[in-house]
């Protein structure tokens, strides 16, 4: 079946899943080229929205995210990337950027305050992979 | 830990995850309100742009989400519903909204055309359950 992928805006959700663990590791954004510089390598690519340009997760840490297949859903407007993971998800050291669980919710309005705890676990220490 | 979400548009990508299997379930946005919704009820509830409206899940199929947790990432700009799935998520009647998965990408520029195999599992009739 052929699937015309919808972006918005030029962009397209994309999910990190580890294939293995089952854990969500991290959310963001692929562009065309990004997915299809994901499918060439089998590497996982995604567009910064800060930056303003095509990124290759790990191409600094080294963390970087082997592509086992790409997943597309019912409307063609999101992604899943299962992969493995080298190395923590999130820059922070975290295995995954959700390394937080809401404990509690205070909305005012068009805003929203949450209480967390780490529920994640820390693999390394940030300061020693980005210089 | 305290973290102020940040929305876009008034929104944040929500991720539901079936906090047993694994499988990443479906991709949605959720507003200030229905993040609220969800932490007092225990069942999600998102936005949808298309209707522009608070949603719950299940409403109309009886598919609901009950909702074990909410998980919060480094950015503050991205959740996770760790949710007990009732029937299947995806409207299609796939377990998953993510039953297709890539085979080949194809892109043109701006756009991208994927084929795709179905790999997910069909759990119920859609006609049945939508009427």
């Amino acid at each position: 079946m052929t699937v015309d992928l919808t972006f918005d805006d030029g962009l397209i959700p994309a999910i990190a899943h580890d294939a293995e663990s089952g854990q969500v590791l991290m959310f963001a954004y692929a562009s065309p080229e990004a997915i299809e510089r994901t499918e060439e390598t089998g590497l996982a690519h995604y567009y910064s929205r800060s930056r303003e340009e095509l990124w290759q997760k790990g191409a600094t840490s080294g963390h970087v995210q082997h592509v086992e297949a790409i997943r597309v859903d019912c409307d063609g407007d999101a992604l899943v990337y299962e992969v493995e993971q080298e190395g923590g998800a999130c820059h922070t050291g975290y295995e995954s950027c959700f390394y937080r669980t809401v404990e509690t919710v205070e909305r005012t309005d068009a805003s929203v305050a949450v209480s967390t705890t780490e529920t994640g676990e820390q693999l390394f220490d940030p300061e020693e992979v980005y210089e």
